[in-house]
């Protein structure tokens, strides 16, 4: 129980696409994440996707447009969308995810999210 | 569905302590809240409480001590913690409940969420 930096939390990695756990709430993990290129079209069946900028700049490409989100700006992606996370250049990125949702909607291609 | 720009929420009101829901994530409501002055003495029995500062400095008193938080600082009030925010000069903070929660702990008090 203490307070949590998210500045301090990305300093300590530089992998990409690779979230990491910095606090729990009510059975979400909530993770930052360093995003650079292209990441997998997919989706999450059970559940919404929240992304908020803390850092540069993220388009979300949807089937049918893209959400550009900058600093303090957050989109929620409804559960069963899919979508498409892309940074033309490093962005660093708050999201929260139920417990154990893997990052690509598909356990075989999931990143592993590490706690920091 | 459109990327949701929280320093344009924050700057549609004034009031102190008078959260506004500005998406929908997993049946919780994603708030913004201007913080000044002090709280109630609460706690949620049922659910966590998701704190983070996006402008200004924002105290969390516990029963036993305090947490500090500033700009990019999050903290999490684990179910059933009483606690007291205080904020000497306003701050700005976002903050993530289930849908419906009142936000003293107790319907009678509770602020009623608008939508904005």
């Amino acid at each position: 129980m203490a307070a949590i930096n998210l500045q301090q939390k990305l300093s300590t990695f530089s992998e990409h696409w690779s979230p990491k756990i910095v606090a729990d709430f009510n059975r979400h993990d909530v993770m930052v994440v360093k995003a650079q290129g292209e990441f997998d079209w997919h989706s999450h069946p059970d559940t919404d996707d929240f992304f908020l900028v803390l850092k540069g700049k993220l388009t979300i490409r949807l089937r049918d447009r893209e959400v550009h989100l900058g600093p303090g700006e957050l989109f929620v992606v409804p559960q069963g969308v899919e979508h498409c996370p892309v940074a033309d250049e490093e962005a660093h990125i708050l999201l929260i995810e139920p417990r154990g949702v893997p990052n690509t909607g598909d356990e075989k291609t999931a990143a592993t999210k590490t706690r920091i």
